[in-house]
């Protein structure tokens, strides 16, 4: 048996998932609610949204925070497309894969029209997020090094794998899907900080959500997308691969348990810096006239990715460590609010983002950081932050998921509508129709 | 300036295509018509079709051979899907690109929504396929040795380039279009011999189509796609590239003139063995029963992508040089009717396929062979072919693409509607509206 075959035997024939992981997955919608709900109004997505609208599709599916309605690809690439625009939502902590955005939408969009229960639902979910985790593992790091955004190109397999369930298809068909999906794994890094980088898990939603119905109905894709000679591996990973990483123990362990959910709303690498001066910060009562230095020692992805001292709008601000600790020392913050073009061009943020910078240490952990913060009167101040709020090993209670969906929600929804959805997800396993959480989904 | 700004100049600003060249853009499309007519109705397109029903969507684009009229990303999708599954459509020789299956559909969707004069619709695909050969020549042979299928990946910046020239973009919208759609590139070559291999040019052509529509609604991508740090020549094609290749002459020479009409509907790299085993045939009048042994010798990249001595259905036949050549004897010919299940499994095209073999010289040109067959009589017959036919040095005539066209279409379209559809092709570049010839593609 290949790799692909042996990922969707799980996925056909997995009976029982953990009730702690299925807590994860309703976290998890949760957070993506949130995120989505928050970003529906944004002007790119109004460019995706006035897309689907001329498209003229069917109204099929729910578009989070939108009142139109429309194709089941449509719906998983717009809310697909939400759910990552302001890079708030989940990560896959080992591989820096976000597995909500492109797999809940398209799991979503399908239950929906299939009037699944929301057990089988979240099953499908738990799956298709195993799968994407487990292909990301699989090629990490040689594949992301490489420069290829592993949101999308291990995301679309996740997508198949979670329609493929909600379809209840067999091994065979699963692994067609797979295949159908796979050879359409796309998106570079060079996108990042471009309204086209969330568009990665977008269109790896829609096109995972396409290939699991064409196999459905017979469309044919190849024995192994994985591990065939011009597969996967082979093609987008050449500098290597592992399949220890992608079968070991699967169906014993989820993957699900090393996914955070984020604090602040932007790439997560700088959230230990974050944290560490946000802490400074409120326990020194600092004011951005007194601070003559902010330096980091941080592991290495931070300078890889998020090296962008002067960052020209909020997007970009996203992906500027010196942008995150210089907005974290002046509004003690890391919402949407602390990335518009305006936060981005402030004066004040501007001043203490000059003295922002960092050193790599390969020893330390994606989510850990040594911060020291130089002051005007000579004192030094100094944290060491072990693993950052929001991490596997540091998690959000479900009290500050909350807290962080309600600020986020509570807008766009009318009075009462985004308690109602939270209520919803919570109770989702006791639902016989998921409809009961998409329909609370748009206004 | 960038490589990929300086495509978007010549694409935004070109004003004169040479009349050769708008020839061979007609030309082209009269091919892609009647293989893509050829299609219509096979299997794996009417899942497709009933893919693009399910959906729901306007009826703004025809479909050719369907009454379906949908938007125009699923017309995209289809027509490009039509074009290329029977691997009948025309190839860029130099890269082995299939340029028309994901450019023209794309183009021709946009223009017929646009009511582009015929001149215009032309111009815009001429630019479309310049840009996808373009790049493929760029990262040529690297690329494709890894194992992408260069018609998907390079196919997408064609598409993107086309419809933004239909679009009339500016050059930095163009260079939006093209980073948007340049980060969907994709297509690995596991899936040759699947329904999905066609799904390449197919979804190209439909996210092309998107990122132009996307840019010119102030969508924002990358500066530099193809050049940028972590863009498409260093993710998808870390072994090498020449920016010469892609920039020399640019706007001076066209490679349209290095694109070729397949005679067999088969992998192109087969062709001279099939050209020399008709003509033996003919000329010996050979009989299948005197077959002792037909033995070639051919260019590396037969062996690498054809080599398949048991072909099981139609679609692997056209990826089995033995298939082809034993075809080629039995029926002396490299029609749609000799890649049919049924034929791939005719016990008399097996027992001469059985008595195929190859070995590779990598002095010769892709489009060259030599051959030998040995008879039961003991004669050995020998053939040397230097430029297979529809090659760029032994192009097909347009008397020998208007036959091939006709045995296409002709049973698919209303009678006389194929005759029509020819001549409106013919005409393009006088028609004031190319509804002209899009109304005429369905029945």
């Amino acid at each position: 048996m290949g790799p692909t075959q042996a990922i969707a035997k799980l996925v056909a024939s997995t009976d029982a998932v953990p009730s702690r992981t299925v807590h994860e997955a309703k976290r998890t919608l949760i957070n993506l609610l949130g995120v989505a709900l928050a970003a529906a109004h944004d002007q790119p997505a109004e460019v995706l949204v006035r897309w689907a609208e001329a498209e003229g599709c069917a109204p099929q599916a729910a578009v989070i925070g939108r009142t139109l309605r429309t194709s089941l690809s449509n719906a998983a690439l717009l809310n697909a497309y939400l759910a990552h625009l302001h890079d708030y939502d989940d990560t896959h902590f080992p591989t820096v894969l976000h597995p909500s955005a492109p797999v809940w939408p398209a799991v979503l969009a399908s239950a929906e029209a299939l009037h699944l229960s929301g057990k089988a639902t979240l099953a499908a979910f738990v799956l298709g997020a195993e799968t994407a985790c487990r292909l990301a593992l699989s090629v990490h790091p040689w594949h992301y090094d490489q420069g290829w955004h592993i949101t999308g190109t291990a995301g679309v397999f996740g997508a198949a794998a979670g329609v493929g369930r909600a379809l209840d298809l067999n091994a065979e068909e699963l692994t067609n899907a797979l295949g159908i999906a796979g050879t359409q794994a796309s998106g570079v890094r060079e996108m990042f900080g471009t309204d086209a980088k969330a568009l990665h898990p977008a269109k790896a939603s829609s096109n995972g959500l396409q290939a699991a119905f064409l196999a459905q109905a017979g469309f044919s894709g190849p024995d192994d997308i994985i591990g065939g000679r011009r597969g996967f591996w082979a093609v987008l990973s050449p500098d290597g691969h592992s399949e220890t990483a992608l079968l070991d123990d699967l169906g014993e362990r989820w993957e699900l348990d090393n996914n955070g959910l984020k604090p602040y709303a932007n790439g997560v690498v700088a959230h230990p810096i974050q944290d560490a001066v946000i802490s400074l910060r409120n326990a020194h009562h600092l004011r951005p006239a007194q601070i003559t230095r902010i330096a980091a020692r941080v592991h290495p992805l931070v300078l890889e990715l998020m090296d962008r001292p002067l960052p020209r709008r909020g997007l970009e601000g996203k992906f500027s460590y010196q942008h995150c600790a210089a907005a974290a020392l002046v509004d003690g913050a890391g919402h949407d609010a602390q990335f518009t073009d305006a936060r981005v061009s402030d004066p004040t943020i501007a001043s203490v983002r000059s003295r922002v910078s960092a050193t790599v240490d390969p020893s330390l952990g994606e989510d850990e950081a040594y911060v020291t913060i130089a002051l005007d009167n000579g004192q030094t101040l100094a944290q060491h932050v072990t693993h950052a709020t929001g991490s596997p090993a540091n998690p959000m209670t479900d009290a500050a998921l909350e807290e962080k969906y309600r600020l986020l929600a509570s807008d766009v929804l009318p009075p009462g509508q985004a308690e109602r959805l939270l209520e919803a997800v919570w109770r989702m396993d006791e639902a016989d129709d998921v409809v009961g959480v998409t329909m609370l989904m748009a206004p």
